[in-house]
C-alpha cells in the first residue's frame, strides 16, 4: 500500500509550515479519533493567493487553486498535530466560496480542495461527505476557507 | 413504538434514490457511532425545485417546501449507507438559506427540515441542535442547502 | 486549579437562563463525550443586542460584545444540559458574521467569543479550532452567530 508520504512525495507537496493563527484558535484538535482542523485559506507565505471574490474579479480556475492550497494548509495543521498523516481518513470537508450572488458553480471550486484529499489519501479514505457554498466574505479577502475533519486511525 | 418506517409509511414518504454527487464526495460516511451527511439540496429527479433566493424570487413557503426535500435526501443518503434508519437519533442539523441581505426569517425555512425529522423519528429522537442562517448563493441555484448529523444506536 | 465556576464569577458572568428556541431543536445535545450547541443568537432578555450588519450598521466593536454575548448563551445552553462545565474543553466554534461583501475583519468580531471562551475555560482547554466568515443575513437581523463544541471530561 502506498503510504501517504509517498503519495505526498509523488504530488510535489511539502507540507508548508502551519500558517500563524490569525486570532485566538488552535490550528488543529484532536477529540478521541477524529481531528478537527480549523477553517483555512490559501495563504501562501502569510499572503493570500488570489483575494477577491468569485462572480466578482476571481475565476473558477484561480480559485480551484486556491482551494487546493487551502487544504494542503489543512493537512500541514493535522501533521503537526499528528506528528504523521498516515492512517488518516476525511470524514468531512467544507468549502466556502466567498462569491458574488449569482454565482453558482461552487462545486467545481471545492474540488480544488477534494482532489488534493483524494490524491494524498486515494480512493478509499481520501473522499468524505462535503458542504459547498457561497458566503459574503472572508478574511483577508480570501475567496475560499477550507474546512476539514479526520478519523485517526 | 413506532418504527421509523411505520412513520414514513404515514407520512407518505417513499425514500428516493441518492442524489448522484455533484463532485468528490459521499453521500455519507460513518464513524464509530456518527453519521455525517453530506450537504443535501433540494432536487427531485436531479433537479432543483423552485431555484433562486428568498427575498428575490423564492418564497418562505415554497423554500420550507424546498428544506423538507433536501431533508428527505439526506435521510435517503443515511438509509443508503446504514441499510435502515431504525435507532437513529437527530443530533445537528444545519440549514444555508440562499437570500438576500434583508431575508431575516430563515428560522420558518429551515423548520421544513425540522419538522419533518421530527415527524420520522419522533420527538425525542427526531429534534438535535440546529443552525439557521442567510448565505449568497448555492450550487445550482437551490436556494437551500441541509446538512445532517447522525448518531446511530 | 481555577474551577470554571470561580473563573465565571471573576468574569462577574451569571450564565442567564437558556435563550427560548425560535424554532424546532433543542439548545444543547450530548452524544458520548461530545456536547453540540445550536447556534446562539446574541440576545439579551429575547432581544438582539445592536441588530444591523458589518460593513453597513454595525460596528467591529459593537459585533465582538455581540459575539461574546453570543458565546455566554451557548455557555448557558451547554450548562442548563450538563449541570456544569467543569472539565469541559472548546473543541471547535464557528463564527458567523452578517455583513456587506467588502467586510473582511471577521477574526476581530468573532474574537469577542474566543477571548470569553479562553477566559472562562483557560488557556490549556478554552481554546480549540475556529472557523470564521461573512455571510449575507442571519435570524432576527443578528450580526452574528456562534455554534460550539465542547468536549466533557
Amino acid at each position: 500500500m502506498t503510504s501517504v508520504a509517498d503519495r505526498l512525495k509523488e504530488l510535489g507537496i511539502d507540507l508548508p509550515p502551519v500558517p500563524q493563527p490569525l486570532a485566538i484558535y488552535r490550528p488543529a484538535v484532536r477529540t478521541r479519533d477524529l481531528v478537527y482542523v480549523s477553517g483555512q485559506l490559501p495563504t501562501v507565505d502569510g499572503k493570500i493567493l488570489t483575494p477577491g471574490r468569485l462572480g466578482v474579479d476571481v475565476t473558477v480556475e484561480q480559485a480551484k487553486a486556491a482551494a487546493r492550497v487551502a487544504a494542503i494548509n489543512a493537512l500541514a495543521a493535522a501533521n503537526t498535530l499528528l506528528g504523521s498523516l498516515e492512517g488518516c481518513r476525511v470524514i468531512r470537508t467544507v468549502g466556502m466560496v466567498a462569491c458574488a450572488p449569482e454565482f453558482v458553480d461552487h462545486p467545481a471550486v471545492v474540488n480544488g480542495a477534494s482532489e488534493l484529499l483524494r490524491d494524498v489519501f486515494g480512493e478509499e479514505h481520501g473522499i468524505g461527505v462535503r458542504l459547498a457554498y457561497g458566503i459574503a466574505s472572508l478574511p483577508l479577502n480570501s475567496p475560499v476557507e477550507v474546512e476539514l475533519l479526520l478519523e485517526v486511525d
